[in-house]
């Protein structure tokens, strides 16, 4: 039988890292949205165990640690990404969670959403891809993430699905920037503080403020992610970076053109389902 | 400010109650999804509070409850009803949940998502119209209310959106339901057997032959309904009844169109929002 399943791309604007040993209790707490596009799975039964990211073989660590956490037999799965890996735009955790759906149905499994969303998570702590995306994803919109790991504790910022702008310069290794103590130390304070003045005035321009604040803060936006930002602002928008890619996200298209190429999209208000 | 927000139709198949003296503690347990349609609500502050349905003026006693516990001015509130009231389609729930999101935008009462759903719950138990919808609608897709009241605690059953057909033959009360304690009791033991066997086998197919198998063994489907059923599953398709409604919903529509007019709907996958 034939898995086929989607889940959408996240951004996050904010955020702080809790540890731990436990993978499912390891995450982070913070605000970020999902988008219309994201990463679309295909997987069936077969000789080898082989994943496919836009038709060419590839390593995939995330999402073979999910096939090796559920399959109990080789498996093919072919992913379609619609936004570049390590752009901030969640791609590891969608193909993890996409992925995961994709078996269930696939094998048969018989789990449930929330069971399969946390081996997606699992699957990123472990290789070190993602700490939030898959909790934002697993209920899509303006998600707040209030509590770190599994079970996911949720909340979400009203919103309508409004459009989105992202130019994206390259990647940022996830990995690479939660190893730095220092980093891992200004991430953890402002985020806290972002988190906490987010939820006395939980709405969506408050949001965008406060992630301009975070990337700034941190010291986590390149020169060049600025410079787009305050190009946004100068024509009345909101801007900031998706944490953690060299990506803006903006809530205009206006100033960004000259940049890169602008990618439209739209926040989503449905998180990861089957096709 | 106007405030404008949408909350999608939800039908419950199977349920049990968990009645408490604090409605915010009071609700089902159970599993039921949302649909493509469903209320939409305008809101905006006025000399005197007035709902309306679909252009006409109405009690709406949930939603006046809701515009008791968040406004503190008189508000003018249009809501427009896909389905009709008392279907068993949610529509109270969606209508408070609706209110509460256009309510927070028109007057900036900064609360977030989860704040206002359990104000649109709270509103619904203190009303008896309703005790699960707002929980299944804050969510959408196929979803498991697996503890009553709030904070929901939900999980979904892994579905593609996909199509679904009603018959509507009348409104039931869910108020005089549930004040029969002889039906409760039924209700309550027909539906905890029903959630246990959903989560040992987490499938559509499995929620809708448990959602069936509720409604026979509670007594509450009609004769008409259950011959509707029976017209669908000669097809090949599966039905049950919407709990609380004289209404059938069903995976095919063939079978269906000797019954009523047939309502073509689809699962839907995100929850209430702004629009």
């Amino acid at each position: 039988m034939i898995g086929k399943a989607f889940a959408p791309a996240h951004i996050t604007g904010f955020f702080y890292v809790h540890e731990d040993d436990d993978p499912l209790r390891m995450g982070s707490c913070g605000c970020g949205f999902t988008l219309e596009e994201g990463v679309c799975t295909t997987a069936w039964p077969a000789g080898t165990t082989e994943v496919y990211l836009d038709g060419k073989p590839s390593d995939a660590s995330t999402t073979r640690t999910v096939i090796d956490l559920l399959a109990d037999r080789p498996i093919h799965v072919e992913s379609e990404l619609d936004f570049p890996a390590g752009g901030g735009f969640g791609v590891s955790g969608a193909g993890a969670f996409s992925t995961a759906l994709a078996l269930n149905q696939a094998l048969g499994l018989g789990k449930t959403y929330n069971d399969l969303s946390y081996i997606a998570h699992r699957a990123e702590v472990e290789n070190r891809t993602g700490l939030g995306d898959v909790a934002g994803m697993s209920l899509g919109g303006v998600v707040v993430r209030l509590k770190p790991g599994t079970p996911f504790t949720l909340d979400r910022i009203p919103t309508a699905p409004r459009e989105i702008y992202c130019v994206h310069f390259g990647p940022i290794s996830t990995k690479s920037v939660l190893s730095d103590p220092k980093e891992k130390a200004l991430i953890n304070e402002a985020g806290k503080r972002c988190l906490k003045e987010l939820l006395k005035k939980p709405t969506f321009e408050n949001f965008m403020r406060l992630s301009r604040e975070f990337s700034v803060k941190t010291g986590l936006i390149s020169e060049k992610a600025m410079d787009a930002v305050e190009a946004v602002e100068a024509f009345g928008g909101m801007a900031s970076m998706a944490m953690l890619g060299d990506t803006v996200f903006s809530t205009i298209p206006d100033g960004l053109s000259r940049f890169g190429k602008v990618i439209k999209s739209k926040i989503s208000m449905a998180g990861a389902r089957l096709l």
